[in-house]
């Protein structure tokens, strides 16, 4: 008995494995893309399953296809949005065609799920056709790029949400620290004093942002070129068609989407992807800007800056005993560089569209959907295996503040930019605190030096030792 | 008779020449930097001026500085902003010190001219001190990135109504060509037909999207940290003087800017040049796409596709006779790439904040502007000297879509999938016109042919040779 | 009865599952870096484990690992290496730690199943110690960069082999086309006439270059700092180590690696892979430009260019009947653009290593060993499913160039560059052939355009017509 | 009397002022092409400059062109070579054409001067043609990649030259600080003790391999296409001519330049100019690292790390008196992103070259050019203005070292690795120095500690104590 099937193209015949519910057209796929290692994403292949799970109802209700075949294709992507048939999804994430290939895979492994669903054997594409009739009406062209918004839509909203953790746990720590006094930098100098609070409120704020511009930008993900067929002119997808499966779609998703009123736009235009991207970038961006600070002013435990105390998480050497590093913050950067480079291949993708069609949208697929969900975990980690736990070494604050000229600034009021830089030179050269030499001096009174000094004048508007708002 | 001055900073004494408006500081950043033969872009320039001025405004109204002062200085901004002094800016693009030497630059210039016009010689900084009167109440950590919002809002605008421009031609050329029939191309390879107005649509679809993203993110530059001084804490900037300023900002801008509720953030994080980069990459994307779609629609004249014809503006070879090339749009591909590079730079910049300030702000600035000016002088260009001139070659356009089988699909639903690729085989083998193999087959009577390929029913949705909305 | 095994570090105690040879450190980080999906290239692991076995080999030579540990190891490695255990090493590619937490996983692993080997439970670390055993005068810091370094080099000569049958069947192909004239085209507009073997040529040239580059860049890779422990200073590895080690490691290996004179440097800076990253790119650039040209060159089948014809390998789309497309090639451009992006990612890393350790090591790691797989794959695959079945389409090559005005130039000599011009526009506007025009207007002899037409003499260095080397 | 004069060409009729000594071409180039307001790169145009001294003197020795022409011609080139003229060469920096504005500019100005020199009036074409006297043999696809390797070549040179000084710069401080003890630091957290010494010896390592490639990859560009005109097929270039030329070229340039073999390739292939932006990207890479170290060890004065003293060259800001900021180290690292930026769009560029040209080589050319230049001079202003100045902070180093348990690693081999982890832990939570610790709980002698302390054994290969090499 044969353990195999025979399909055919218009390239020739193949041999199937008899339990591969993919085709003849996903297996040359796989011969022709051995790439990567890596599938398609798994997300794209999930909503695939729902834009041909909406096309076979609305076929249905527009009596293009037959109850009994439509039922069928129903439940055969009912299996798969469950997680059945995984491991039949085999084609590379890295592939030529547009997404044929992928779109070809969701088609024939349907397919021939609803055909054993009819009674069938795998195969008999008379009972279910992969395209007359699981792609009734469609194209790759118009779903593919209707499944990715629907995929980067919901990962979008994911991804918003872990933000707004972040932003809440960055926030708390504004609050845990609102009073503790430290150092500030600039270009790595000091110099003026700042609430460690104050630190992680810009944090918060940034994060604030990115929350904000991960939230807007779904709005313009929302629009969808279902119906436009292969070139967005809609050859092909009747009318009725067009504005039902987009009802349904709406429905089965949840998601606000819109039908586009120019598909041919949407169909060959990919710079909505470059967009998110970039706003993924702008996120990444400023992660790794938190995160470079949080190590830099975790450096140590003895010989670095010190000044606050990154949560341990595990150890850090094969060789020192005792080290611990701040990983979690190492891999926010390297996400974040990630996204920086995944930014330029989708940039570089969209740009080089050709007339009706992108042939790069696999690309662009695979790394925007990669880029939101190495973003949307990393921030996760972030903020439960970092941020919640951060801690304040006061001591250490208060020490580098102590020795620094930071306050100097303050006195600029009172003696003079001239007076003040030739004191910040004793402080430095003399290795002696500012107060002290102000005293020695006679500079300023004890009393007006209290005043200036305040904690709180210090961190606000106004020149310190003056009535606020003077 | 000495033909200098002596100038003197923390570091010592340096001559500068008695014509140098600049200071010691300016002659410093000249010898330090002496980097790219490019100078800081001048809109940064005039933007710092404005803001100079506004701030002796403000310290004039509240009574900081009196008012012979606040005039001079108003009068010297006021000059430099007329367009005098233009050379005294010396100061290179590519600088360390995040923006002190440019701001310092400024603060030395007005100064100068300032000490000129109350009577002194340049030098005599007891009659205006370049920080204590010109940079009173600011740091350049506040000046640097207000300024440097300004400058970019103001090129945003122009480069949207630039974008508005390109629109509008492009749409003019949406309906000058709408009933030219085509073939449509996937892959570059034939696909269905599409008019020619539809493609320009399709492009005029994109740029709207672009002008409407310019337009909004200004926006998100309108939040200022003008008096968060230094760190954004706002030391030495009374709470007056900031409510105050950003008023007269608003004035003297007629921009709707607005007083950051914390400028820590403002002052640190440059993720919102990010976005506004990623915005213009998205622009530049779709420059990129619809230049290359021109170049190849145009390519020939008569070995290419040749479809279309841009409008010659220069000769094309210093050897070949006669060739004309698609200059303009080479221009614009290029312009997009260093748009797309340049936000490369932002990116990097911008994930290199530390702490309290962003060291490499002077980078991100030159690029942003350079992108902004570039991105609208091209779009200018590409309006005028090409889009307007468009025209078509309907023969060529006839041609090509004739010998396609870009209408076989229009039969799918007539004579099926596997049927309808077996004629589209001969079409391209026995290199007959589709219509010709309908009839010598006798596939489909002429009357339901001519009903099926009718020009408008092949370029819109439903299925071609069927009742509309069917 | 338990069903797991406790494990203790320096954060606390945690339950490991009995059947697991990894150990808390490993556990630890699966937890920590749940980000990506993926997990550390295999080709890293291999590599690192071919380093441990090394060890253990010098360990027990100079005395330091009594012999019966030690084999233990090296049957653990060796089993590994023969392919078992590949579901033991968990860690996720994108992870903190500058790649400890890979080290401790390969530790951990190795220790647990040399463990097994003398009779133990997995845990007995006092049998065989993860750290002091496995890990012994090692640290992460130089096991890591020596196991990307020869992971690398392997890769390097694969691809360059790839290259190097990629360049055969490129120059099979100028041989095979050498005598079919064509219309050269520069700018995409008509230029000069060339032979399609010319073409090949070009590109075949281009990929030898690429083949140099990865050929001679190998030994730049060759210099490993194993044996400088944790900051390349070589604290607690002997000298005898070191140089025993290396010994080893070239033995096992068969690669000329050699030991660095200075592991302070090779520990900390990452420009090598910089460098080797940015010839991938430039390789990539040369894939995508013969990958753009051939699709542009096969475009059609009948509505393009159409001068050659890329094999077809899969079915095209999902609607349109019939259509193929070159999804070789198009796989290609997006394996260039991911290469592209990959060498952004490298440069963003190493440019910012700190100190004695660059902490995004992992990311250089899998970006490095990803492009140099998908690079090697695609080239393959673009060897034997494309270039090597491409055919001419001679009559389009001819109608092309016949209709074109390319042979103009060839004129030049006889006519000046101005009457040339004349006759080109004339050609373009009347769309009479050239040589009708010549004749017609009497411009040159029949027998002198039979010479200068000649298609060696046509696109071979000198004035057509003319006596070579005149 | 007029004060302009006409010029035409196949587009209309065009007034060119009286004093321009460019014509019509670069006329109307300036006015398709007014983006950037940054002209052509200099060093492009005077080695365009000097390949059109070579082709007149070739040309002449061939007899193709007249003793009086040639000569009036190689007279106009001396001049310009001279620093004449150079307000006339007008052309944007982003351009179309593939450089021929650029070439057509060169060529008008050369001709003008010609025809001057030779008692005519600028625009008497009939005495010296642009293109057919000056441009004779040649086509912009020739000359301008020619004249770009050698304007690269030279810059090159230059640019090796200052990495020679440069590494020299740090090996005088390695061995300057070759004493002196500090902590050696992995992923920013206390590790294990270094000489300064070492660290600086790192860098001078990292610096000889980019001037080792720097130097080797000048052999890349020698290779020129010169004579292979349009396409690289020749046509119209005499072999005579091609042989000569390329001689006369070495001589006027002292470069080892060689004529391509197959100059189609090199005609249309860019990777070569992506592989010198390769590398420039890999020197930027480590100039950033090197740059991001000495900012982080120079931070403070006094609430930093501190251990090392950057000279100060400027005020470092307009509010805080006595800030001195590492200007010149900031200015590097945006010169590296710079540079980094550079190479993505030169990898863009010469990804998207057609067939059998790369249109988009002004943009190539002017990245590669600026970024070698900018490069050149802040490596020269990082010797001079900073390392040279370095000093070290003994004091701090001692400090931060003493404070740490860096030297817990050590004592790994006397105590085993879960000792020091506790001990590790101790000197961390009590804050007692290790030396104390180990003294008060008797664990180690404090003969043997004073061994295993030694500052040579810390920092060198081996186990701290024991007899080397052993």
């Amino acid at each position: 008995m044969e353990n195999f099937r025979l399909e055919k193209d218009i390239i020739g015949e193949r041999k199937l494995p008899l339990e591969a519910y993919y085709g003849i057209n996903t297996l040359r796929a796989s011969e022709n893309f051995n790439i990567s290692n890596k599938r398609v994403n798994f997300n794209l292949i999930k909503s695939l399953v729902i834009v041909k799970k909406a096309a076979a109802l609305t076929n249905e209700k527009i009596k293009l296809l037959d109850s009994k075949k439509s039922q069928a294709i129903i439940k055969a992507c009912d299996k798969i949005l469950n997680g059945e048939f995984k491991d039949q999804f085999i084609t590379d994430s890295l592939q030529g065609g547009a997404g044929t290939s992928t779109n070809m895979n969701v088609n024939e492994v349907i397919s021939n799920i609803a055909i054993e669903l009819l009674g069938g054997k795998k195969g008999d594409y008379c009972l279910i056709h992969p395209i007359q009739h699981v792609n009734m009406c469609q194209s790759t062209n118009d779903v593919y790029p209707t499944a990715l918004r629907i995929a980067a839509i919901k990962l979008l909203r994911t991804t918003a949400d872990s933000f707004s953790k972040l932003q809440t746990a960055l926030q708390t720590k504004e609050n845990e620290f609102s009073h503790i006094l430290k150092l500030g930098r600039t270009e790595l100098m000091d110099a003026l004093p700042i609430m460690v609070g104050q630190e992680f409120g810009a944090y918060a704020k940034a994060i604030a942002r990115d929350r904000w511009r991960l939230y807007k930008v779904e709005e313009r993900l929302r629009e969808i070129n279902i119906g436009g067929t292969a070139i967005g002119t809609g050859m092909n997808a009747p009318k009725r068609y067009i504005f039902l499966i987009t009802d349904i779609l709406q429905d089965l998703t949840g998601l606000g989407l819109s039908r586009s009123d120019f598909p041919i736009d949407i169909t060959q235009n990919m710079d909505v992807f470059c967009e998110v991207s970039g706003l993924l970038k702008a996120a990444a961006v400023n992660l790794m800007k938190i995160s470079n600070d949080l190590r830099l002013l975790g450096s140590g435990p003895k010989g670095g800056i010190g000044e606050i105390l990154i949560p341990p998480v595990q150890t850090g050497s094969s060789i020192m005993p005792g080290k611990v590093n701040p990983v979690i913050l190492e891999m926010i950067s390297q996400v974040s560089m990630k996204i920086i480079a995944n930014d330029v291949s989708i940039t570089f993708a969209a740009a080089n569209g050709q007339l009706e069609l992108n042939a790069f949208a696999p690309l662009i697929a695979e790394n925007i959907l990669e880029s939101l969900e190495i973003l949307n975990n990393a921030v996760i980690s972030l903020t439960n295996n970092c941020i919640k736990n951060i801690k304040v070494n006061v001591e250490k604050c208060k020490l580098n503040l102590d020795s620094s000229t930071a306050l100097i600034t303050a006195l600029e009021y009172y003696i003079g930019y001239d007076k003040a830089s030739e004191i910040a030179k004793k402080v430095i050269e003399e290795n002696i605190p500012l107060r002290d030499i102000l005293i020695r001096e006679n500079i300023l009174s004890e009393d007006l030096i209290e005043k200036i000094l305040n904690p709180f004048a210090l961190t606000s508007p106004g020149i310190p030792g003056k009535p606020i708002n003077s």
